[in-house]
């Protein structure tokens, strides 16, 4: 294995091994091969893939993975060392790792004394031979050896000289790389840069890692540290997944090192940075969790800017108020409006939202475009997460937006009978929709639900694309507090389809009003996004929805 | 105003200024006013509380703050130097700052020359003489100034003579303190070291600050750099709340420095830091906005452990896997697997509130209580912002309730009739006090609030101290996300009276069961409190209120 050249780093990301054990995240066989891919695709040298042996899952996803092949990655296996009294050869955790086939092996042993001798309970002599024999073993086993230093600069700090030893068995087992692990996460930058200027001193012609957790908020800070001090060997998970507070982020490790620091991957320099903002929304994605807006580098706020002298700062000079240019990570520049916002945030966003073209040279409609907005978030609208409503507002403006169908009235009805019973919700909606009246009822576990319901009950018969949306999320929040439940609440709902997901929001003193403006608008930007035109509302194709039954759900 | 000692550091908050800029978080005058008092509480020494003048929400914090009285921390009023072409005191940003009355000011001028001429479009000498007269106005007029250097970090890249004496002008206008800011988030910790050394050297005499972004995701190492390199004054925001990617997280920066490098406040040491995760929990609560179960130290999974080798390890010594003690923050060990979280957490909560006395030596009563906790909990009942709600939880555990009415039944119908037209909304609440049944009905400006009216009409006759009650605020969240409308909210009501306010929590599918139930704690924490006995169950001084009419709103 070559070693990194001085202005070269390595990259080795263990997001489907350490990152899978983040609480409430757990990675399927189909994900985690999605996921190399994505990995291998972004250019990271080193993925661990998991230990296999210690869990079905991981066994599963070795196998199927010997069937593909990566671009330039090494798929690596993790274990332990091997147990105290076992030859290597007959050890499980060792030939489980070489069982598995990886293009190597990462085996992590014990650098701090007082794990050893209180979590293996053995001797610090014996632990010296278990790491240096077990290294030994599979070097010869599978060419390419990582040692993991469990604990290391929490043993460096409590006895110097045996942590050191620990490495040196390692080296003398053919260790490939020594990892240093702050496997607590609680070091701070000086004392990881003074444990590793020790650790060059002592072991010189070794490459080294490094491998944070986050229990500080330090992980990156940390890893920085080392390789300012001379680490080239870099671990950590895309958006910082790992169990506690997770490990070093490497969606914030990379760009600092490659656009700040000026190293580089030997498969991931800046073009292929630009991939990184969508293969950490990918992980989130196969992680089923909510990304973080402010998430440096790739979160949806990272580059978003409110406020008119922001804004045309940014305008003018981006440096003014970005650290870096938001496409260099593949992410976008956003102008929200907000209540602060002027008239330039309002027509960057219609820029961005492709909204310009249609209003271009007729200022007097952007200037209409303008007013409304303000009207409205004077109101309490927040358009922040309710493109979908923005847009809305500015095609009725501009009189480029069907209407699909006309309210006539609805109502809600919530009845509690028992003191130990929740309320049973009920909703009936009337509509003029292609002519006729169309009039439903629905029923829900609250009234919000039962209004969505009925409501579309009242539209799918002529819009069968409806039933391809999904309510995703609902928000809710009072405006103007002071008042009690006087106060107006602002409603934002998040739809999606098999496409794409979007964002409405209403206001009104009434909860049920708000959620029936977001929800018409949800509804409304499905049907105008399918190209919908109105001519249902002139009369149509319509029987089957009208008086559609009270019985279902 | 005295500065502080080596040992010693000056911690400043921005939650209510710089935190209210984060996108989708708006915080009302109640959340800020109780916000401030928390902070306080806390052991900051300066709450930065709004822009007066910029807005009028701020305008109303600040009139509101001044009938309140804080326990140490001052409260500071935040603007920027005045514009081109004014004297001070005709400047509308400065004499805005002087209206509002705070404990003093910080305002903020340009120190990246870029800036200066960009933005403001004026000479770099005339800037000097902006910073210097409005610090120098403000001095005068309110005793304290602080001196924010926005851009402070890339000006003195840019151009470092010239963010010098903007520093210069500062100081010759007798600020207080001289924060340099890294306003674009994107400064990296050796350069941060390297800033502050130079402005060390230049300025011996000042008292510096530090004011980080997380542009780079090392705002809190950034921020421990500036106070390893001499500076004392410590800014940031908690959880992170900011624009972008956030201010600096006070949360991680002051463990950080207190428990690991030996500082403390004034006001803030080991023994304040218990109150840090408590205080986490209610920013996010206000601010509505999930916490984030890995933030360092006070996330729900920062001393959560998987299963296995790591509990027992953690078991023998809590050193082999945890950096800190978690109850150093107030936070709590959770073992994944056993369930055991929590006991601590919640002996904790009734010692903080005083409720520990009535279970004393009752260890049945407390585990009773824990039991009870936990499953709301797992409900999605949450007791951060509802204090009142967790004694009501108590004192229903030990038999110390009485309860003073009893439900049978309630409607409440909102009826849309034109689409141009809010809904109106009717409720009717049917419940057994005082050995009668009450039966009311009120309408509101929607369903909640015609429930309460509903409900206070029934109470009042008998407790008519209820009059002196007022709903505060009102919050709506969903507690699981990912069912549309189907999901569980949560609400959480503030009440108040004239000595006091109150939180009271409910969760339901139902939006309206959930107002219900914070609602009937509201008022029965109102009567418990003022000592109301439950012989009105029984039957006492009944007829007025049965009945009562259908008119009123």
């Amino acid at each position: 294995m070559t070693n990194p050249t001085d202005s070269n780093i390595e990259v080795f990301d263990t997001t489907l091994r350490d990152g899978g054990q983040s609480e409430a995240v757990s990675f399927s066989v189909e994900d985690k091969l999605h996921l190399a891919e994505a990995l291998d695709h972004l250019g990271v040298d080193f993925i661990e893939g998991g230990w296999p042996g210690a869990n079905p899952r991981d066994d599963a996803f070795f196998e199927a993975a010997r069937e593909r092949t990566l671009r330039h990655a090494r798929l690596l296996a993790f274990g332990s060392t091997m147990r105290s009294g076992n030859t290597p050869a007959q050890d499980p955790v060792l030939s489980g790792l070489v069982a598995a086939g990886p293009d190597g092996a990462v085996i992590f042993g014990k650098a701090w004394d007082l794990h050893v001798e209180l979590g293996l309970g053995i001797g610090l002599e014996e632990n010296l031979a278990l790491v240096r024999d077990s290294v030994a073993y599979l070097k010869e086993q599978l060419g390419v050896v990582l040692f993991d230093a469990e604990h290391f600069f929490d043993g460096y700090a409590n006895h110097p000289d045996y942590a050191l030893r620990v490495l040196e068995a390692a080296a003398d087992g053919g260790a490939d790389r020594l990892v240093l692990c702050d496997t607590n996460g609680g070091g701070l930058p000086a004392q990881i840069g003074a444990a590793v200027d020790a650790v060059r001193e002592r072991l010189p012609g070794e490459v080294l890692g490094i491998h944070c957790h986050n229990d500080g908020g330090l992980a990156v800070a940390n890893t920085l540290a080392a390789v300012e001090h001379g680490v080239r060997h870099v671990q950590g998970t895309l958006n910082g997944l790992g169990e506690r507070c997770g490990n070093a982020d490497l969606t914030a490790i990379l760009p600092n090192l490659i656009l700040k620091l000026g190293y580089r991957g030997a498969q991931l320099g800046p073009e292929e940075l630009e991939r990184l903002t969508a293969t950490s929304r990918l992980v989130d994605e196969l992680a089923n969790r909510s990304p973080r807006n402010n998430q440096p580098f790739v979160g949806q706020s990272a580059f978003a800017h409110k406020g008119g002298v922001h804004v045309s700062a940014v305008r003018k000079d981006a440096r003014t108020y970005e650290h870096i240019a938001p496409e260099a990570v593949g992410n976008v520049r956003r102008i929200l409006v907000s209540d602060q916002s002027g008239r330039s945030n309002i027509v960057h966003k219609l820029q961005e939202l492709g909204l310009l073209d249609r209003l271009e040279g007729n200022d007097a409609a952007v200037a209409q475009v303008v007013e409304r907005i303000k009207d409205l978030e004077h109101q309490g609208y927040q358009f922040e997460g309710a493109d979908a409503s923005f847009e809305l507002v500015v095609r009725r403006v501009i009189g480029d937006l069907p209407e699909y169908f006309r309210l006539v009235g609805f109502r809600v009805l919530d009845a509690k009978r028992h003191a130990g019973e929740a309320p049973e919700s009920e909703a009936t909606v009337m509509l003029e929709v292609g002519g006729e009246r169309a009039h439903t009822a629905g029923t829900g576990n609250g009234p919000v639900n039962a209004l969505d319901h009925a409501l579309r009950k009242a539209l799918v018969g002529f819009y069968p694309e409806l039933r391809e949306m999904d309510l995703v999320d609902f928000k809710v929040r009072v405006v103007s507090a002071g008042g009690g439940t006087d106060a107006a609440v602002r409603v934002l709902i998040e739809s999606g389809d098999p496409h794409e997901h979007w964002g409405t929001v209403g206001v009104s003193a009434n909860v049920i009003e708000a959620s029936y403006q977001a929800l018409v608008d949800a509804v409304t930007y499905k049907l105008a996004k399918n190209g919908r035109s109105d001519h249902l509302l002139a009369g149509g194709v319509v029987e089957q929805a009208s008086g559609s039954g009270l019985d279902e759900g």
